[in-house]
């Protein structure tokens, strides 16, 4: 990006100060990164419209990712925040099609948090490596002053390899195309919403947090596999607006068809959200050619990761860059950018 | 490391709760990395004792490190976190002998901050990345609440690649080999407590933090060339500790020897710190072999960065594992390992 173009893009981001609607994956976070961060940076290699980056080192193409993780509270069910520091990293490598090799990780650690408790998250961190076979080759710890940092936060960059031929991304995507999520939406950051006990509600809701190699290792060398990636901050509804963006063309997703368990959908009703803007931490939404999405389908549903897939929509030829909601009763509702933060500190 | 050992080594660990101490580079932070970090996360790849690792990724053996930074104010005489958070990971890089290729970089900003702040501090990250020939490739930033956090934390992790047949490190150390520093010692440490105005001082001092690139080029293809080291958290002091503990061997400085500006020595002396434990952020230590010491050191002082270079200490015969300094007056007192922190958030 040319500094004239950087100069030019600065003037868009109006707010004089941050706030936490900057974090939340929605339209003020692209909006800082696009018009701060990405121009003062400049660098060729760096994309942020991607999972993971393609770097040539010596001989060898390497894929390239990194991701800060903030979870509160730190413990919630299904896992916690160092288990969802190693998810999160080689998960944004699966979805790219590659396998993760190594990650680095940096801890934040408050003063005075208990040693125990800092053992129990570094306990899940490395089991979640171990499974996903992924080595943390190297680290740094700094610790915070007291009532500065929430616990403890973690930065995870992880390096990863491609199969040769393995070629997706939002410019693959195509008029026609239909979109796959492998399983149920918004049970991640429900989950964590009940963990705080806000709003006096409790719950057995297990967040979705997981690896998603088995679905991303069966899936990536699918011909007319065009695109995937993970839901987090932002939700399904994100995700679809960025496959909108990129292809220009209006993206229509077909409410009955996407999987959301009842137990989301009760508290969403009960406080008005929305569970296509809640994070999932163990989806995939994929494009994929029409013609092979049932091949697709099947693939995922015979994995235990896959059983409640579906398609859920497809990339309309009407241009646009929106995203429709077909309802349950026939109408039709647009699923705008996500502005407001519906529940911060999700990852 | 084996299971068994794992557990044993957590005994010594015996905190309960997470203090300061726990991050200034000595004994604390040592114990909780070798006893909580690394017998949990068990990987083969990773090496708390070195500045950057070496992975096989495909054909290509890519140096490897990572880096977290907290430093307070977050602009001071000479620098900024954001220039930190690139000399920081790339001098780790510099110094195991690499030239630093791609950065990932994670924000953690708190709600509150002033954009044109940030952007300050993105631009000289930016500047110092450029000045480098370094790429960030790959970045995320994530919002903190108000309170929680100190403005900013950045975390980077860096990628190299080191020329063919350079093969540094701390069990190179030969008894006999002579000890170099490039500069002078405790001047970010010290511009960085001036800048707080704590104490009611105040001055001009600026930091020393800055690429060491041109100082590790120029040395790390010299035979003879054992190791060389940055001291940051914890300083010369620190890096004299890990050289006698790798060699088992008595480490011997000498005071009239080592390069501490006037003013260093000054705010040292009235307020009872030790230059020799101050973090240094652009200043290499380099054991030699001591038939090339001389050689060694003329280089580093044809260069601008290497103008106050000075050898400054050997390799005793003597076995133990401890640091020596005779001091000016001809006497001899222990430079122990790091236990409290003179100055946290320093880096």
């Amino acid at each position: 990006m040319s500094v004239t173009s950087a100069k030019q893009s600065r003037r868009l981001l109006q707010d004089t100060h941050i706030s936490l609607a900057h974090g939340n994956g929605g339209r003020y976070m692209r909006e800082l990164i696009e018009d701060l961060f990405a121009p003062l940076l400049a660098s060729p290699a760096l994309d942020v419209q991607a999972d993971a980056v393609a770097l040539q080192v010596g001989q060898t193409e390497l894929m390239f990712t990194t991701d800060g993780f903030t979870v509160q509270p730190m413990e919630f069910p299904g896992g916690n925040i160092g288990s969802l520091a190693v998810h999160g990293t080689t998960n944004d490598l699966a979805v790219s099609g590659a396998d993760p090799l190594y990650l680095s990780l940096n801890a934040f650690i408050e003063e005075g948090m208990e040693v125990a408790q800092l053992e129990r998250i570094i306990t899940s961190l490395a089991a979640a490596a171990h499974e996903v076979g992924v080595q943390v080759a190297a680290g740094d710890t700094k610790v915070l002053r007291r009532g500065e940092g929430g616990g403890i936060y973690l930065a995870t960059t992880g390096v990863g390899i491609k199969p040769k031929g393995v070629k997706l991304g939002l410019d693959q995507i195509r008029p026609g195309d239909s979109i796959l999520v492998s399983g149920t939406v918004g049970d991640h950051g429900i989950a964590v919403m009940l963990a705080r006990e806000q709003f006096g509600l409790r719950g057995e809701l297990k967040s979705d947090a997981a690896s998603v190699l088995p679905l991303t290792r069966a899936l990536r060398e699918l011909p007319g596999l065009r695109f995937m990636r993970d839901p987090t901050r932002g939700g399904l509804a994100t995700v679809a607006h960025e496959c909108a963006h990129a292809a220009q063309h209006v993206l229509r997703l077909f409410e009955p068809l996407i999987p959301v368990r009842d137990e989301v959908r009760s508290v969403c009703e009960m406080l008005g959200y929305d569970p296509y803007y809640l994070a999932c931490e163990g989806r995939v939404v994929a494009v994929v050619d029409s013609i092979q999405a049932d091949q697709a389908l099947a693939i995922w549903r015979d994995l235990p990761e896959g059983s409640d897939a579906s398609i859920i929509g497809k990339v309309e030829r009407d241009e646009g860059c929106h995203v429709v909601l077909e309802t349950d009763l026939g109408g039709e509702r647009f699923l705008d950018e996500l502005e407001d933060d519906p529940l911060p500190r999700i990852c």
